[in-house]
């Protein structure tokens, strides 16, 4: 029995819908017995020749003084030195105490990625291939097309949950019942590109419709922009609490989320993937998962990891964050009191870093245009509507991109 | 004609044997002009509306306290905001300059990686897949088999240049010979997990067998542990600058290095992918390869490509490399002495950090009896030997490792 099957049989025995929807190469990868997983068995070994990084012979990292001189005043070892294989074990029972409160305790051990785009590329990896369908959100982030079509030659189907005139669960519904073979569904509140976050009832509905679906199901909770709620009565924490409650012969939750955004720590490229299961079947994703990061990026940067350890560590963490939220709120209050005033009505909107706003004519022809002007924009041509985002603009200054805007429009 | 199309019949014209090397996703890929294509065409903008990261409004960083207290002199904005796609420009201009003091002006930009392991990962989604032979050394670094294999379907073949006797070309030459398809060829020298150098000739040889094969080839060089070479007589530099000079209608070399080893910053995932051609073959590998980058891992980590920049910029770089070089060399020369006492003969050895001992018996048993005496070793059971590493190991403790290797082998 090779690695991989025994791996595969184990996951057929404790959860059926992962089984049902591992692709080809999630079938085929393992962690593999080999250089790291030694030198992790011989750790704390008296004589250790199994490490390919210079050391001091005790543990002390040797770096370039050009480049240590430049760290802060945590230990040259936890920027210079690898990081493990899957994450810093700390950093990850961090994120897994934090992510237990509202999903309970059967989940997996979270997983470091270099971002939330690498903890997508591997649950793509892991979900989605050529007999794969992967339902996404419509409009949404560009990059899930590259990540889990033209990458891993996944059919890619649309749903429309949300429109200029509000949500709406039915075309998730219709989407789901078309199904006809194992599918990744990727849900994304707050959202990006429209900055929606649904509000209890809807997410029942959408949870609803997933129960319902008629094939085996990854639903993966993109919770990029966890936190960034900006009106009362809506869902506070990610949809993965609720869809876990699921069964699992039908649905396997996957939260993908990070450091980036939910930490204000853009370019340190801290992201985990987390699965909603827990005993053998976790542990069989985990190790699959595990020799996807092996054999994409290896280990993850250190240093970013030993900050987001430090900030998870911070006790007036909640109490710093609420200080950049109150920015953003009062960003996104800014921006939509302009809005108002100037007759401009957005995509429905209450959270993220983002407004929506429908165009008449061609919405690239408009940002070109806006760019001339000194205002640069994002297109979404497709869906004949331009993204704002006021996460890098002063509030005084959002009412003249509102009054450039309208001047455009 | 879609982006994709466009990029491959430039490449078709401007260098014929990457455009035949292809995988279905080499061909497929290209960067998007979404999101991060519209931001930077924004850069600079009066009013900027497109970016998804939180500043101040005039390009600060508003990060976690308890995150910026632990950073060192640096400006914050270098660690919290993203780095641009396909690495920070500077550090690509940097990483350049270094590298066509050797190979000549007729190379690519470098791309940043997360890591070699991440740079080898998008040579092997560029040019690898079902219909594409992989010739890896043999013996060669475990992880090139999921790299290649398993993740893209590639057959793997190898060949073995280096065996207990020593260096010989024919093995390469042979394989090379009986190719009937397009190929990517791994070239590791110094080697891991052989920790061997060519001598000029040898390397001449390498490179006179490569311009002979029947297939368009990608001779990918994978040079982590360049300078790390410990005898005189033997090649300094990597033989990417040789490889060069090739036929383009025949071979395209890719050279993936990185700040790994070179400037030991293990912890800190910084590679890099440079096309060993320049023109329109560079600007369509490089748009390929940042397609791929955007869907992998999207940016790479800000801080560690700040601090790879720093050591390049800094003047002594070098004499501290030199510094650190002279604590590997003696270890390799405390070993060596050893290990002829001990009239124990590894593989030849001159470079990186290994020495590649063989074993009568079974090296995975050899390597569970020397960890249950604190001797942590790398077992490479296939080619019946153990692996040892002096990189983390102070010289005075290497008699002693080699004193409990005798006893057991």
């Amino acid at each position: 029995m090779t690695p991989a099957s025994a791996l595969n049989d184990r996951l057929a025995a404790s959860h059926p819908a992962a089984s049902a929807c591992l692709s080809a190469l999630g079938r085929a990868i393992f962690y593999p017995k080999g250089i790291t997983a030694q030198a992790e068995q011989a750790r704390g070994s008296r004589i250790n020749a199994t490490l390919g990084q210079l050391t001091d012979g005790a543990g002390g990292a040797m770096g370039l003084p050009g480049m240590v001189r430049h760290l802060g005043d945590l230990p040259p070892e936890r920027a210079l030195l690898y990081a493990a294989q899957g994450g810093i074990p700390d950093l990850r029972a961090a994120w897994k105490a934090r992510l237990s409160a509202a999903a309970g305790p059967a989940i997996s051990l979270p997983l470091v990625t270099t971002g939330i785009t690498h903890g997508l590329a591997t649950v793509a990896d892991l979900f989605a291939g050529p007999d794969t369908d992967v339902l996404l959100p419509e409009p949404g982030w560009g990059n899930y097309k590259h990540i889990f079509g033209t990458r891993r030659g996944a059919r890619l189907l649309g749903y429309g949950c949300l429109g200029p005139s509000g949500f709406d669960v039915a075309p998730l519904r219709r989407a789901l019942a078309a199904l006809t073979r194992p599918t990744v569904l990727v849900l994304n509140y707050p959202s990006n590109p429209i900055g929606y976050v649904p509000d209890p009832v809807e997410a029942d509905a959408i949870v609803a419709a997933v129960a319902e679906a008629p094939v085996p199901l990854v639903v993966v909770t993109d919770d990029a922009y966890q936190g960034m709620v900006w009106e009362p009565g809506r869902v506070q924490g990610s949809l993965f609490a609720r869809l876990c409650r699921l069964d699992p012969a039908r649905v396997l939750p996957v939260k993908v989320d990070g450091a980036t955004k939910e930490l204000f720590f853009f370019g340190g490229r801290v992201g985990f993937v987390t699965f909603g299961c827990g005993g053998s079947a976790a542990e069989v994703l985990e190790d699959k998962a595990m020799g996807l990061l092996r054999a994409t990026t290896s280990s993850g940067p250190a240093f970013s990891q030993a900050l987001v350890l430090e900030a998870l560590a911070n006790p007036a963490l909640d109490e710093e964050r609420e200080v950049l939220h109150t920015v953003l709120r009062g960003r996104y209050q800014a921006l939509r009191a302009s809005l108002d005033q100037a007759g401009i009505t957005p995509w429905p909107y209450n959270g993220a870093f983002f407004v929506f706003v429908p165009v008449k004519g061609d919405a690239e022809a408009l940002r070109l245009r806006l760019l001339d002007q000194g205002v640069g924009v994002i297109a979404f041509a497709d869906a004949g509507a331009i993204r704002l985002s006021y996460a890098s603009i002063k509030a005084e200054l959002l009412p003249e991109l509102v009054s450039v805007l309208a001047r455009n429009l």
